[in-house]
């Protein structure tokens, strides 16, 4: 049994056996691209069919391999990204039936994040992006606090003037998502409400001016302290290159008058 | 007395009460959220109102706790948060009355504003945000001249031309403000104008390029130079550690000269 | 001749005299906002007349005395502020006369830039600001030459498909700020020119993708790294300090060392 | 032979031959420009033609020369400036004949950019933007994934409902990019078809959410990393001047100790 694990293992991580599942991952990507075009599904529907029902077994056999091949069933899973492809690859399984038509064919789409798993440059990327994630935590809570208050308000405002952008609560937070992209803010937005309520200027400047502030200050700021931290562990400045040439100096000093003292 | 102030001082920083506190502001800010929806105001309209008043009351006594907790009532309100708190809740109760309707529906949603006093992290955030407004105050005057007078040229220009864009100088900074956040500045304001006037593209792209240039430069530049500032003070770098291992080993080499010197 | 000179460097530099001066700019500025609101220049016109008259001559009243204050004429021409002084205030005695309207309400509004010159803490960071434009030289080149090769490939493809857009080389460079700028590019500009020329998404795609990488790398590249050495010039860093404490060590380390050679 | 190629290659340095040619580039550049206007091409057309047949031998004669005065025929191949120079040339003699009338013309256009290989400035600055791409690789490649799976899923659930934005998977990817940069996201693109399918914001938030996160907090990070990496190499900070006295003093503080014990 050890055997059949060190062997699967051994297996996972061939480089030709990576390499060919990422080859696959790309047809596969080709595949769910092609079959957006009805030229292509029209004529080749049951190819489509069977190399994906293919695609699928391969991908299964994949992560069974992988499975065998970890030190344990649950270290398998402790893997966030071990988790993620069975998930994928799982639902494939399970989902079957007419039911379940759009939800396949939007997981055989996401099958093609898989690369991200496989591809070590990218996991490490991934990897990286989801740690700032936390430290934007406060950022994001501020944030929609802040959205919050201005939906209600709008709503209460506005709602009777313009129902397509604050006609209800979820109408509003997704229009004040617009106007912090500063799209079509004015010309879409505000100048027809300015035209029934002079003084609706001021909810929507001062929304631009406090909300692009805030996120500029901390989101920014979040960013460019996580590539300062990132430069600073990752080479030694020449400074720190000079600090230990001076450590080894002091040493010799030391080392001379403690000759001289004997 | 100064029992039941060091009793209200242990009950205000009692995680529990907190905790209520934070809990009730959430359920503050989901009525407010409800109450936008016709349907739920129609049906539960009563409730909305009790709920509110028990809601003020709990309020008032929280502060009220916090009150007599305090120092004293002047260290209270020195403190801006608490000032902001106060100010809030007392209001509840001041406005009262059919012609406070709107300003009451507003107070209610400010409420909300609170979990930023209540919670901590929240508040070391927006501290930290104030802070930097100072920093920024020779930005917003320059900022300030430089709209206010383009505000006037274009007024004198395109008053006649698009009055509905720059047909009186308060008019002209709002358009000013929609051109430089970029949104339908050539499309919606330029274009129409420029087939009047067609030498008037110089007034739009100097404004933005200068306009882009001075807040980009300064804006950034002072939010780097915080981030920066504040990654400094935070952690002492690898090469701060090196240093005073340096230090350390100077100061044996001078015991062992002194030594040797007696 | 020397005393009347030292008097007046001291009257230019007395806080009392600066101060009146910036009130002045103040109310200057509120005079040419006013006028922009056909109210207050219909009923007040000759009201508005005397008192731009009587500013004129106390703005050169005062540039005089700074003339006269200054080591000599040639340094106080030499001083960029000094010159533009001159010139904003010397052009409203010049240009008298019914062709320079608009010239003369133009340089009115521009007197308000006059505050740059006597704020120090404005003047301070203008001067910080067209420092930075010398090393932008290089970019602004690099792009001067983007827009025009794309002005011209535009002009050549579209000037008979979208002539308001691409009609001729300078409407062309126009269009291309305005797609820079990203305002209405899809929507305005490029989507009706795909209807006629199918393949004309790479002009804009590619335009956009350069020219966007080209000034955030460069421009933000300039302004962060103007910032970075701003900030190490003006504050020692705890590296420095510690440091120097080490310089002071190793020279008293040295002193002993040479006491007991002696 | 050697004389003929030490001769050249004196030349092709003389800053009066390097000066003439970015001359004749400029003369180029004017042509090309002045070419777009009917005015100027009627009139003048012969002139035009006449001048650009001069100005390619001008070009091709200075390639020659450069070509010869390189140390070999391959090491002057190597040098992609070279290599551009030689192809941007080149072809203007090859593709001679009616059928390339469009191609010429924009070849004529290119030659502009021989300004880049030309100006030593321009040239260093864009060979420093070109070296930032590979850093860059990575997040291209998560960008690619992430805007087809959007491409995809967007094809598949909105090309009935707006077959001009999502029509196909190409026209998907065109309005995606519409979408990330912002521009009449909401009012162009997703308002039409949140009324045919309420639920279809979380596709375009997620979107933006996603796809500017990822790309400020990369895009930003590697350029901010390039700008400080860059700061530390070209210039010692006041930091490392003050560690290279501190190892000069120690080197005498050493010498001191050494002679004290011999």
């Amino acid at each position: 049994m050890t055997n059949v694990r060190r062997k699967s293992a051994q297996l996972a991580e061939n480089p030709l056996f990576t390499n060919t599942i990422i080859g696959l991952i790309i047809v596969n990507a080709i595949l769910v691209g092609l079959e957006t075009y009805p030229y292509f599904i029209n004529r080749f529907h049951d190819w489509f069919v069977i190399i994906d029902k293919l695609l699928l077994w391969v991908f299964t056999f994949e992560i069974i391999i992988r499975m065998i091949g970890s030190k344990s069933i649950g270290s398998f899973f402790k893997d966030p990204w071990s988790l993620f492809d069975f998930v994928i690859v799982a639902s494939g399984h399970v989902l079957v039936g007419g039911h379940y038509v759009t939800v396949l064919r939007i997981l055989r789409v996401l099958r093609v994040l898989r690369a991200i798993s496989i591809i070590p440059s990218l996991r490490k990327m991934v990897n990286a992006l989801v740690k700032t994630i936390p430290s934007m935590g406060t950022i994001m809570l501020l944030l929609g606090l802040f959205f919050y208050i201005y939906g209600v308000i709008g709503t209460m405002m506005f709602s009777s003037i313009a129902p397509e952008y604050f006609g209800s609560l979820h109408d509003s937070l997704l229009t004040l998502f617009q106007v912090i992209t500063l799209e079509s803010w004015a010309s879409g937005v505000m100048r027809p409400i300015l035209a029934a309520d002079p003084s609706s200027w001021w909810f929507f400047v001062s929304f631009i001016l406090v909300g692009s502030f805030v996120i500029v200050n901390l989101f920014v700021g979040v960013v460019v302290g996580n590539v300062e931290e990132a430069n600073r562990e990752e080479t030694p400045t020449p400074t720190d290159i000079k600090l230990e040439e001076v450590q080894k100096e002091l040493h010799e000093i030391k080392q001379l008058l403690k000759k001289e003292n004997q």
